[in-house]
Protein backbone atom coordinates (compact mmCIF):
# COMPACT_ATOMS: atom_id res chain seq x y z
CA UNK A 1 0.00 0.00 0.00
CA UNK A 2 1.39 3.14 -1.33
CA UNK A 3 1.63 6.42 1.51
CA UNK A 4 1.43 9.96 -0.15
CA UNK A 5 3.07 11.95 2.69
CA UNK A 6 1.90 15.65 2.17
CA UNK A 7 3.17 18.36 4.72
CA UNK A 8 1.31 21.43 3.98
CA UNK A 9 2.02 24.33 5.63
CA UNK A 10 1.66 27.97 5.36
CA UNK A 11 3.90 28.96 2.47
CA UNK A 12 4.84 25.91 0.90
CA UNK A 13 3.37 22.23 0.23
CA UNK A 14 5.96 19.29 -0.55
CA UNK A 15 5.16 16.01 -0.72
CA UNK A 16 6.84 12.35 -0.43
CA UNK A 17 5.49 9.05 -2.84
CA UNK A 18 6.38 6.11 -0.11
CA UNK A 19 6.60 2.36 -0.89
CA UNK A 20 5.70 -0.08 1.49
CA UNK A 21 9.42 -0.08 3.51
CA UNK A 22 9.12 3.98 3.77
CA UNK A 23 11.39 4.21 1.02
CA UNK A 24 10.71 7.42 -0.69
CA UNK A 25 9.80 6.86 -4.25
CA UNK A 26 9.14 10.35 -5.62
CA UNK A 27 9.09 14.03 -3.73
CA UNK A 28 7.57 17.09 -5.21
CA UNK A 29 7.48 21.06 -3.74
CA UNK A 30 5.48 24.14 -5.15
CA UNK A 31 5.10 27.38 -3.62
CA UNK A 32 1.28 26.64 -3.34
CA UNK A 33 0.95 27.27 0.82
CA UNK A 34 -2.40 27.70 2.75
CA UNK A 35 -1.72 31.41 1.97
CA UNK A 36 -1.08 30.89 -1.83
CA UNK A 37 -3.97 28.16 -2.73
CA UNK A 38 -5.22 29.65 -6.03
CA UNK A 39 -9.10 30.97 -5.69
CA UNK A 40 -9.05 28.82 -2.45
CA UNK A 41 -9.53 25.86 -4.18
CA UNK A 42 -8.00 23.29 -2.10
CA UNK A 43 -9.28 20.03 -3.62
CA UNK A 44 -8.24 21.01 -7.30
CA UNK A 45 -4.13 22.52 -5.95
CA UNK A 46 -3.86 19.24 -4.20
CA UNK A 47 -5.26 17.20 -7.60
CA UNK A 48 -2.53 19.18 -10.00
CA UNK A 49 0.09 18.26 -7.74
CA UNK A 50 -0.93 14.59 -6.31
CA UNK A 51 -3.40 13.29 -8.85
CA UNK A 52 -1.10 10.87 -10.86
CA UNK A 53 0.40 9.25 -7.40
CA UNK A 54 -3.20 9.05 -5.82
CA UNK A 55 -4.28 6.90 -9.14
CA UNK A 56 -3.32 3.31 -8.29
CA UNK A 57 -5.96 1.72 -5.94
CA UNK A 58 -5.55 1.57 -2.13
CA UNK A 59 -3.60 4.66 -2.24
CA UNK A 60 -3.16 6.43 1.01
CA UNK A 61 -2.63 10.05 1.87
CA UNK A 62 -2.34 11.87 4.90
CA UNK A 63 -1.83 15.73 5.33
CA UNK A 64 -0.01 17.34 8.14
CA UNK A 65 0.43 21.15 8.84
CA UNK A 66 -1.06 24.46 8.38
CA UNK A 67 -3.83 22.57 5.78
CA UNK A 68 -5.96 21.47 9.05
CA UNK A 69 -6.29 25.25 10.43
CA UNK A 70 -9.28 27.31 10.16
CA UNK A 71 -7.87 29.06 6.68
CA UNK A 72 -6.87 25.45 5.72
CA UNK A 73 -8.65 22.91 3.77
CA UNK A 74 -10.40 21.43 6.86
CA UNK A 75 -10.19 22.35 9.96
CA UNK A 76 -9.04 19.42 11.55
CA UNK A 77 -9.23 19.84 15.86
CA UNK A 78 -5.78 20.12 18.22
CA UNK A 79 -5.99 17.06 20.21
CA UNK A 80 -4.45 18.07 24.13
CA UNK A 81 -1.26 17.16 25.32
CA UNK A 82 0.02 14.48 26.12
CA UNK A 83 -0.55 12.76 23.13
CA UNK A 84 0.72 9.95 21.36
CA UNK A 85 0.16 8.49 17.69
CA UNK A 86 -2.54 6.27 18.57
CA UNK A 87 -4.56 10.13 19.51
CA UNK A 88 -3.35 11.17 16.58
CA UNK A 89 -4.86 8.18 14.44
CA UNK A 90 -8.28 8.46 16.28
CA UNK A 91 -8.39 12.49 15.44
CA UNK A 92 -7.96 12.21 11.82
CA UNK A 93 -10.16 14.44 9.54
CA UNK A 94 -11.30 12.87 6.75
CA UNK A 95 -11.40 14.65 3.14
CA UNK A 96 -12.34 10.98 0.90
CA UNK A 97 -12.62 8.17 2.97
CA UNK A 98 -9.92 5.73 3.61
CA UNK A 99 -8.00 7.91 0.94
CA UNK A 100 -7.35 11.46 1.89
CA UNK A 101 -6.68 12.30 5.62
CA UNK A 102 -5.76 15.70 7.48
CA UNK A 103 -3.66 14.98 10.63
CA UNK A 104 -4.98 16.70 13.74
CA UNK A 105 -2.38 19.58 15.63
CA UNK A 106 -1.34 19.30 19.24
CA UNK A 107 -2.52 21.90 22.47
CA UNK A 108 -0.90 22.12 25.42
CA UNK A 109 -1.94 24.66 28.38
CA UNK A 110 -0.20 26.07 30.73
CA UNK A 111 -1.55 28.70 33.57
CA UNK A 112 -4.70 29.55 31.81
CA UNK A 113 -2.79 30.10 28.55
CA UNK A 114 -3.00 27.78 25.56
CA UNK A 115 -0.16 27.08 22.89
CA UNK A 116 -0.76 25.06 20.02
CA UNK A 117 1.14 22.99 17.11
CA UNK A 118 0.08 22.03 13.64
CA UNK A 119 2.61 19.87 11.48
CA UNK A 120 5.20 19.70 14.14
CA UNK A 121 3.91 17.10 16.17
CA UNK A 122 4.34 14.90 12.76
CA UNK A 123 8.14 15.32 12.48
CA UNK A 124 8.28 14.78 16.46
CA UNK A 125 6.74 10.93 16.26
CA UNK A 126 9.09 10.58 12.93
CA UNK A 127 12.32 11.73 14.53
CA UNK A 128 11.50 9.47 17.58
CA UNK A 129 11.04 6.41 14.83
CA UNK A 130 14.74 7.76 13.08
CA UNK A 131 16.13 8.14 16.19
CA UNK A 132 14.95 5.01 17.65
CA UNK A 133 14.28 7.09 21.21
CA UNK A 134 10.93 6.92 22.58
CA UNK A 135 11.87 10.37 25.43
CA UNK A 136 13.73 13.53 24.96
CA UNK A 137 13.41 17.22 24.05
CA UNK A 138 12.82 17.69 20.86
CA UNK A 139 13.69 21.45 19.55
CA UNK A 140 11.64 22.34 15.80
CA UNK A 141 13.18 26.35 14.86
CA UNK A 142 11.40 28.30 12.30
CA UNK A 143 9.05 31.19 12.59
CA UNK A 144 7.31 29.97 15.20
CA UNK A 145 9.97 27.36 17.28
CA UNK A 146 8.29 24.23 19.39
CA UNK A 147 10.34 22.82 22.30
CA UNK A 148 8.69 19.50 22.82
CA UNK A 149 9.33 17.19 25.97
CA UNK A 150 8.48 13.63 25.14
CA UNK A 151 7.95 10.65 27.35
CA UNK A 152 7.28 7.32 26.64
CA UNK A 153 6.45 7.99 23.13
CA UNK A 154 3.66 10.51 23.40
CA UNK A 155 4.26 14.44 23.46
CA UNK A 156 3.78 15.33 27.13
CA UNK A 157 3.94 19.13 26.32
CA UNK A 158 5.27 21.88 24.51
CA UNK A 159 5.89 26.20 23.99
CA UNK A 160 6.01 28.11 20.79
CA UNK A 161 9.20 30.48 20.45
CA UNK A 162 8.28 33.24 17.87
CA UNK A 163 12.45 33.66 17.58
CA UNK A 164 12.34 33.14 13.80
CA UNK A 165 9.65 35.66 13.46
CA UNK A 166 11.49 38.24 15.76
CA UNK A 167 14.59 37.59 13.96
CA UNK A 168 12.55 38.91 10.77
CA UNK A 169 10.80 41.77 12.13
CA UNK A 170 14.16 43.17 14.40
CA UNK A 171 16.84 42.29 11.57
CA UNK A 172 14.48 43.85 8.60
CA UNK A 173 12.12 46.31 10.10
CA UNK A 174 13.15 47.70 13.63
CA UNK A 175 15.81 50.37 13.72
CA UNK A 176 18.48 47.70 13.84
CA UNK A 177 17.75 47.05 10.28
CA UNK A 178 19.90 50.19 9.59
CA UNK A 179 23.43 48.81 10.45
CA UNK A 180 22.60 45.26 10.23
CA UNK A 181 23.15 42.68 7.28
CA UNK A 182 20.07 40.17 7.64
CA UNK A 183 21.29 37.57 5.06
CA UNK A 184 24.90 37.80 5.85
CA UNK A 185 26.62 34.26 6.11
CA UNK A 186 27.12 32.85 9.75
CA UNK A 187 29.80 34.62 12.06
CA UNK A 188 29.98 32.39 14.56
CA UNK A 189 32.02 34.57 16.78
CA UNK A 190 29.75 37.01 16.95
CA UNK A 191 26.38 34.72 17.01
CA UNK A 192 28.74 33.24 20.53
CA UNK A 193 28.87 36.75 21.82
CA UNK A 194 25.13 36.86 21.30
CA UNK A 195 24.16 34.30 23.21
CA UNK A 196 26.46 34.47 25.96
CA UNK A 197 25.16 38.14 26.17
CA UNK A 198 22.02 37.32 26.76
CA UNK A 199 22.63 35.21 29.38
CA UNK A 200 23.15 38.48 31.47
CA UNK A 201 19.61 38.04 32.19
CA UNK A 202 18.68 41.66 31.07
CA UNK A 203 16.38 40.52 28.53
CA UNK A 204 15.60 40.67 25.21
CA UNK A 205 14.12 44.35 25.03
CA UNK A 206 17.19 46.00 26.40
CA UNK A 207 19.94 43.46 25.08
CA UNK A 208 18.33 43.80 21.39
CA UNK A 209 19.25 47.29 21.84
CA UNK A 210 22.94 46.96 22.37
CA UNK A 211 23.14 45.50 18.41
CA UNK A 212 22.09 49.32 17.87
CA UNK A 213 24.63 50.51 20.26
CA UNK A 214 27.32 48.32 19.44
CA UNK A 215 26.91 49.40 15.70
CA UNK A 216 26.78 52.73 16.50
CA UNK A 217 30.09 52.51 18.04
CA UNK A 218 32.03 50.70 15.10
CA UNK A 219 32.18 47.81 17.14
CA UNK A 220 30.35 45.41 15.31
CA UNK A 221 29.90 45.24 11.31
CA UNK A 222 26.79 44.67 9.35
CA UNK A 223 26.80 40.86 8.74
CA UNK A 224 28.15 40.90 12.04
CA UNK A 225 25.28 42.51 14.00
CA UNK A 226 23.35 39.89 12.10
CA UNK A 227 25.11 36.48 13.26
CA UNK A 228 24.77 38.49 17.21
CA UNK A 229 20.86 39.40 17.18
CA UNK A 230 20.47 36.06 15.93
CA UNK A 231 23.16 34.63 19.39
CA UNK A 232 20.76 37.52 21.25
CA UNK A 233 17.36 35.55 20.23
CA UNK A 234 18.69 31.74 20.35
CA UNK A 235 20.28 32.37 23.70
CA UNK A 236 17.27 34.21 25.39
CA UNK A 237 15.50 30.99 23.99
CA UNK A 238 17.63 28.58 25.72
CA UNK A 239 17.83 30.73 29.00
CA UNK A 240 14.17 30.07 29.70
CA UNK A 241 14.31 26.55 29.21
CA UNK A 242 14.94 23.75 31.41
CA UNK A 243 18.24 21.95 30.09
CA UNK A 244 19.30 20.95 33.42
CA UNK A 245 18.88 17.18 33.05
CA UNK A 246 18.74 16.94 29.37
CA UNK A 247 20.99 14.50 27.92
CA UNK A 248 20.77 15.32 24.39
CA UNK A 249 18.22 17.47 21.92
CA UNK A 250 16.78 15.67 18.95
CA UNK A 251 16.48 19.19 16.32
CA UNK A 252 14.57 18.91 13.55
CA UNK A 253 14.61 21.56 10.70
CA UNK A 254 16.46 23.42 7.75
CA UNK A 255 20.29 22.38 8.35
CA UNK A 256 21.19 26.19 8.90
CA UNK A 257 18.98 26.71 11.50
CA UNK A 258 19.58 23.46 13.86
CA UNK A 259 23.32 24.36 13.13
CA UNK A 260 22.83 27.43 14.96
CA UNK A 261 20.59 25.77 17.43
CA UNK A 262 23.24 23.23 17.92
CA UNK A 263 25.93 25.48 18.29
CA UNK A 264 23.77 27.61 20.99
CA UNK A 265 23.37 24.39 22.98
CA UNK A 266 26.93 23.23 22.79
CA UNK A 267 27.68 26.52 24.09
CA UNK A 268 25.98 25.53 27.33
CA UNK A 269 27.47 21.39 27.09
CA UNK A 270 24.21 20.37 25.55
CA UNK A 271 24.53 17.83 22.93
CA UNK A 272 22.15 17.31 19.66
CA UNK A 273 21.65 15.46 16.91
CA UNK A 274 20.05 16.55 13.84
CA UNK A 275 17.41 16.21 11.54
CA UNK A 276 15.71 17.61 8.59
CA UNK A 277 12.45 16.71 6.27
CA UNK A 278 13.11 13.43 6.31
CA UNK A 279 11.42 13.73 9.94
CA UNK A 280 8.17 14.41 8.44
CA UNK A 281 7.91 11.89 5.89
CA UNK A 282 8.91 9.01 9.12
CA UNK A 283 6.27 10.42 11.05
CA UNK A 284 3.62 10.42 8.68
CA UNK A 285 4.32 6.35 7.77
CA UNK A 286 4.45 6.02 11.86
CA UNK A 287 1.31 7.19 12.02
CA UNK A 288 -0.40 4.85 8.91
CA UNK A 289 1.13 2.30 11.41
CA UNK A 290 -1.11 3.89 14.08
CA UNK A 291 -4.29 3.66 12.19
CA UNK B 1 18.09 87.27 28.92
CA UNK B 2 14.92 85.16 26.81
CA UNK B 3 15.76 80.96 26.39
CA UNK B 4 14.70 79.32 23.17
CA UNK B 5 14.03 75.89 24.36
CA UNK B 6 13.95 73.32 21.35
CA UNK B 7 13.82 69.80 21.68
CA UNK B 8 14.59 68.16 17.90
CA UNK B 9 13.62 64.45 17.66
CA UNK B 10 13.64 62.02 15.17
CA UNK B 11 10.12 62.68 14.11
CA UNK B 12 9.03 65.95 15.44
CA UNK B 13 10.51 69.76 15.95
CA UNK B 14 9.25 71.46 18.99
CA UNK B 15 9.34 74.75 20.45
CA UNK B 16 9.49 77.26 23.58
CA UNK B 17 9.98 80.94 24.42
CA UNK B 18 11.11 80.83 27.82
CA UNK B 19 11.36 84.17 29.98
CA UNK B 20 13.86 84.87 32.67
CA UNK B 21 11.80 83.12 35.18
CA UNK B 22 11.17 80.00 33.66
CA UNK B 23 7.20 81.14 32.33
CA UNK B 24 6.60 79.34 28.73
CA UNK B 25 5.59 82.78 26.82
CA UNK B 26 4.76 80.46 23.86
CA UNK B 27 5.12 77.21 21.87
CA UNK B 28 5.58 75.98 18.54
CA UNK B 29 5.77 72.44 17.05
CA UNK B 30 6.16 71.01 13.30
CA UNK B 31 6.84 67.70 12.15
CA UNK B 32 9.87 68.57 10.75
CA UNK B 33 12.00 66.00 12.98
CA UNK B 34 15.85 65.21 11.93
CA UNK B 35 14.59 62.87 9.27
CA UNK B 36 12.10 65.41 7.59
CA UNK B 37 14.05 68.46 7.09
CA UNK B 38 13.43 69.68 3.68
CA UNK B 39 16.74 69.14 2.09
CA UNK B 40 18.99 68.30 5.01
CA UNK B 41 18.63 72.37 5.52
CA UNK B 42 18.50 72.28 9.37
CA UNK B 43 19.79 76.01 9.65
CA UNK B 44 16.61 77.23 7.33
CA UNK B 45 14.08 75.07 9.04
CA UNK B 46 15.29 75.96 12.60
CA UNK B 47 14.82 80.02 10.78
CA UNK B 48 11.85 79.85 9.46
CA UNK B 49 10.31 78.39 12.97
CA UNK B 50 12.50 80.42 15.11
CA UNK B 51 13.89 83.53 13.44
CA UNK B 52 11.02 85.60 15.12
CA UNK B 53 12.25 84.49 18.78
CA UNK B 54 15.80 84.63 18.20
CA UNK B 55 15.63 88.37 16.70
CA UNK B 56 15.64 90.50 20.48
CA UNK B 57 19.57 90.77 21.30
CA UNK B 58 21.17 88.36 23.52
CA UNK B 59 18.72 85.62 22.68
CA UNK B 60 19.85 82.10 23.63
CA UNK B 61 19.11 79.00 22.20
CA UNK B 62 19.71 75.19 23.34
CA UNK B 63 18.50 72.43 21.49
CA UNK B 64 18.32 68.51 22.77
CA UNK B 65 17.18 65.55 21.11
CA UNK B 66 18.58 64.27 18.14
CA UNK B 67 19.67 67.16 16.18
CA UNK B 68 22.71 66.17 17.98
CA UNK B 69 23.20 63.01 16.25
CA UNK B 70 25.03 61.81 13.06
CA UNK B 71 21.90 62.27 11.01
CA UNK B 72 21.27 65.82 12.79
CA UNK B 73 21.90 69.26 12.26
CA UNK B 74 25.50 68.87 14.00
CA UNK B 75 26.97 65.69 15.78
CA UNK B 76 27.16 66.28 19.58
CA UNK B 77 29.15 64.08 21.64
CA UNK B 78 27.91 61.06 24.29
CA UNK B 79 29.01 62.33 27.54
CA UNK B 80 29.99 59.03 30.10
CA UNK B 81 28.18 58.43 32.74
CA UNK B 82 28.06 59.35 35.94
CA UNK B 83 27.08 62.83 34.31
CA UNK B 84 25.65 66.08 35.86
CA UNK B 85 24.59 69.23 34.50
CA UNK B 86 28.23 71.20 35.01
CA UNK B 87 29.44 67.74 32.11
CA UNK B 88 26.03 68.69 29.44
CA UNK B 89 27.11 72.49 30.00
CA UNK B 90 30.83 71.42 29.50
CA UNK B 91 30.26 69.71 26.07
CA UNK B 92 27.85 72.23 23.99
CA UNK B 93 28.64 72.38 20.56
CA UNK B 94 27.96 76.18 19.33
CA UNK B 95 26.31 76.34 16.43
CA UNK B 96 26.47 80.21 16.70
CA UNK B 97 28.67 81.20 19.54
CA UNK B 98 26.63 82.01 22.72
CA UNK B 99 23.73 82.66 20.30
CA UNK B 100 22.36 78.40 19.30
CA UNK B 101 23.97 75.20 21.17
CA UNK B 102 23.52 71.47 20.11
CA UNK B 103 23.66 69.59 23.54
CA UNK B 104 25.46 66.29 24.13
CA UNK B 105 23.71 63.12 25.02
CA UNK B 106 25.06 60.70 27.45
CA UNK B 107 26.21 57.17 27.05
CA UNK B 108 26.51 54.52 29.54
CA UNK B 109 28.87 51.31 29.57
CA UNK B 110 28.13 47.90 30.93
CA UNK B 111 29.76 44.60 30.55
CA UNK B 112 31.66 45.70 27.26
CA UNK B 113 28.45 47.10 25.55
CA UNK B 114 27.52 50.91 25.53
CA UNK B 115 23.92 52.45 25.48
CA UNK B 116 23.08 55.75 24.38
CA UNK B 117 20.31 58.76 25.04
CA UNK B 118 20.26 61.85 23.21
CA UNK B 119 17.31 64.47 24.77
CA UNK B 120 16.05 61.70 27.51
CA UNK B 121 19.28 63.34 29.82
CA UNK B 122 17.54 67.13 29.76
CA UNK B 123 14.15 65.98 30.53
CA UNK B 124 15.70 64.18 33.81
CA UNK B 125 16.93 67.26 34.60
CA UNK B 126 14.06 69.23 33.92
CA UNK B 127 12.30 66.23 36.44
CA UNK B 128 14.85 66.87 38.96
CA UNK B 129 13.84 70.66 39.42
CA UNK B 130 10.16 70.45 39.16
CA UNK B 131 10.17 67.61 41.33
CA UNK B 132 12.76 69.10 43.50
CA UNK B 133 14.79 66.01 43.89
CA UNK B 134 18.29 65.00 43.14
CA UNK B 135 18.25 61.10 43.35
CA UNK B 136 16.14 58.52 42.21
CA UNK B 137 15.01 56.16 39.43
CA UNK B 138 13.42 58.09 36.11
CA UNK B 139 11.66 56.00 33.38
CA UNK B 140 11.13 57.82 30.31
CA UNK B 141 8.99 55.62 27.75
CA UNK B 142 8.57 55.70 24.20
CA UNK B 143 9.65 53.95 21.48
CA UNK B 144 13.47 53.61 22.98
CA UNK B 145 12.57 53.68 26.56
CA UNK B 146 14.90 54.93 29.38
CA UNK B 147 15.32 53.51 32.95
CA UNK B 148 17.84 55.74 34.42
CA UNK B 149 19.57 55.80 37.85
CA UNK B 150 20.47 59.60 39.12
CA UNK B 151 22.26 60.08 42.17
CA UNK B 152 23.05 63.34 44.07
CA UNK B 153 22.35 65.47 40.79
CA UNK B 154 24.15 63.50 38.52
CA UNK B 155 22.82 60.75 36.45
CA UNK B 156 24.87 57.26 37.67
CA UNK B 157 23.82 54.80 35.14
CA UNK B 158 20.82 53.99 32.73
CA UNK B 159 19.48 51.08 30.28
CA UNK B 160 17.57 51.81 26.79
CA UNK B 161 14.16 48.84 26.16
CA UNK B 162 12.91 48.94 22.74
CA UNK B 163 9.37 47.77 24.36
CA UNK B 164 7.64 50.85 22.06
CA UNK B 165 9.48 49.36 18.94
CA UNK B 166 8.49 46.03 19.83
CA UNK B 167 5.06 47.21 20.83
CA UNK B 168 4.64 48.69 17.13
CA UNK B 169 6.23 45.73 14.93
CA UNK B 170 4.50 43.16 16.77
CA UNK B 171 0.84 44.68 16.98
CA UNK B 172 1.01 45.87 13.46
CA UNK B 173 3.40 43.66 11.52
CA UNK B 174 3.59 39.98 13.11
CA UNK B 175 0.80 37.42 13.15
CA UNK B 176 -0.34 38.78 16.29
CA UNK B 177 -1.69 41.41 14.46
CA UNK B 178 -4.26 39.50 12.82
CA UNK B 179 -6.56 38.85 15.64
CA UNK B 180 -5.08 42.30 17.39
CA UNK B 181 -6.78 46.12 17.02
CA UNK B 182 -3.18 47.87 17.76
CA UNK B 183 -5.21 51.14 18.21
CA UNK B 184 -7.78 49.92 20.46
CA UNK B 185 -8.27 52.11 24.13
CA UNK B 186 -6.95 50.46 27.04
CA UNK B 187 -8.74 47.38 28.52
CA UNK B 188 -6.95 47.63 31.96
CA UNK B 189 -7.96 44.04 33.12
CA UNK B 190 -6.10 42.98 30.15
CA UNK B 191 -3.62 44.97 30.77
CA UNK B 192 -2.73 43.52 34.32
CA UNK B 193 -3.52 40.33 33.06
CA UNK B 194 -0.08 40.93 30.38
CA UNK B 195 1.67 42.30 33.31
CA UNK B 196 1.08 39.15 35.21
CA UNK B 197 1.92 36.74 32.71
CA UNK B 198 5.47 38.31 32.02
CA UNK B 199 6.41 37.80 35.51
CA UNK B 200 6.32 33.77 35.24
CA UNK B 201 9.96 34.31 33.54
CA UNK B 202 9.60 32.20 30.51
CA UNK B 203 10.50 35.16 28.31
CA UNK B 204 8.73 37.35 25.68
CA UNK B 205 9.65 34.90 23.07
CA UNK B 206 6.99 32.40 24.77
CA UNK B 207 4.55 34.62 26.36
CA UNK B 208 4.11 36.70 22.93
CA UNK B 209 3.12 33.36 21.49
CA UNK B 210 0.21 33.40 23.80
CA UNK B 211 -1.13 36.43 22.35
CA UNK B 212 -2.01 34.23 19.08
CA UNK B 213 -3.12 30.83 21.24
CA UNK B 214 -5.36 32.55 23.24
CA UNK B 215 -7.27 34.59 19.90
CA UNK B 216 -7.57 31.01 18.41
CA UNK B 217 -9.30 29.78 21.36
CA UNK B 218 -11.93 33.16 21.17
CA UNK B 219 -10.18 34.06 25.02
CA UNK B 220 -8.74 37.10 23.70
CA UNK B 221 -10.96 39.72 21.86
CA UNK B 222 -8.95 41.91 19.24
CA UNK B 223 -9.35 45.31 21.67
CA UNK B 224 -8.32 43.33 24.38
CA UNK B 225 -5.12 41.47 22.94
CA UNK B 226 -3.76 44.93 22.29
CA UNK B 227 -3.56 46.00 26.03
CA UNK B 228 -2.75 42.49 26.76
CA UNK B 229 0.85 42.42 24.83
CA UNK B 230 1.07 46.17 25.97
CA UNK B 231 0.85 44.72 29.45
CA UNK B 232 3.30 41.68 28.38
CA UNK B 233 5.75 43.86 27.65
CA UNK B 234 5.94 46.68 30.12
CA UNK B 235 5.92 43.32 32.79
CA UNK B 236 8.96 42.08 30.69
CA UNK B 237 10.59 44.89 31.15
CA UNK B 238 9.97 45.34 34.73
CA UNK B 239 10.85 42.14 35.31
CA UNK B 240 14.61 43.11 34.50
CA UNK B 241 14.79 46.44 36.74
CA UNK B 242 15.92 46.14 40.18
CA UNK B 243 12.69 47.75 41.63
CA UNK B 244 13.20 46.47 45.50
CA UNK B 245 14.51 49.87 47.36
CA UNK B 246 13.18 52.05 44.74
CA UNK B 247 10.61 54.81 46.87
CA UNK B 248 9.60 56.45 43.71
CA UNK B 249 9.53 55.97 39.75
CA UNK B 250 9.87 59.37 38.13
CA UNK B 251 7.41 58.92 34.68
CA UNK B 252 8.37 61.40 31.85
CA UNK B 253 6.62 61.51 28.82
CA UNK B 254 2.93 61.25 26.83
CA UNK B 255 0.42 60.64 29.69
CA UNK B 256 -1.27 57.73 27.65
CA UNK B 257 2.24 56.10 28.06
CA UNK B 258 3.12 57.04 31.44
CA UNK B 259 -0.05 55.84 32.85
CA UNK B 260 0.63 52.76 31.59
CA UNK B 261 3.88 52.62 33.35
CA UNK B 262 1.85 53.64 36.72
CA UNK B 263 -0.44 50.66 36.12
CA UNK B 264 1.97 48.18 35.71
CA UNK B 265 4.63 50.00 38.50
CA UNK B 266 1.65 50.00 41.02
CA UNK B 267 0.72 46.47 40.35
CA UNK B 268 4.24 45.30 41.98
CA UNK B 269 4.43 48.07 44.67
CA UNK B 270 5.83 50.93 43.48
CA UNK B 271 4.62 54.30 43.46
CA UNK B 272 4.88 56.74 40.68
CA UNK B 273 4.61 60.63 39.75
CA UNK B 274 3.59 61.47 36.33
CA UNK B 275 5.92 64.74 34.02
CA UNK B 276 5.08 65.77 30.63
CA UNK B 277 6.53 67.79 28.21
CA UNK B 278 7.42 70.26 30.23
CA UNK B 279 10.68 68.41 31.77
CA UNK B 280 12.15 69.39 28.35
CA UNK B 281 11.56 72.97 29.25
CA UNK B 282 12.71 73.02 32.80
CA UNK B 283 15.79 71.03 31.80
CA UNK B 284 16.93 73.29 28.93
CA UNK B 285 16.41 76.13 31.94
CA UNK B 286 18.75 74.42 34.45
CA UNK B 287 21.30 73.84 31.67
CA UNK B 288 21.49 77.75 31.19
CA UNK B 289 22.19 78.13 34.68
CA UNK B 290 24.63 75.94 34.72
CA UNK B 291 26.66 77.28 32.00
Amino acid sequence: MRLIAVDWGTSSLRGALLDDDGSVLDEKSAPLGILNVPGGDFAGTFASCFADWMRPAGSLCLISGMAGSRQGWLEAPYVACPAGLADLAHHLRWIERDRIAIVAGLSDERDGVPDVMRGEEVQIFGAMRLCGIESGLFVLPGTHNKWATVRDGRVTGFRTCMTGEFYGLLSRQSILARTLQADAPLDEAAFRQGVTRAGNGEGLLHNAFGVRALALFERLSAPASASYLSGLLIGEELRTQSLEDVGEVVLIGAPELTARYALALGQVGVETRMLGAEATWAGLRSLRAAM
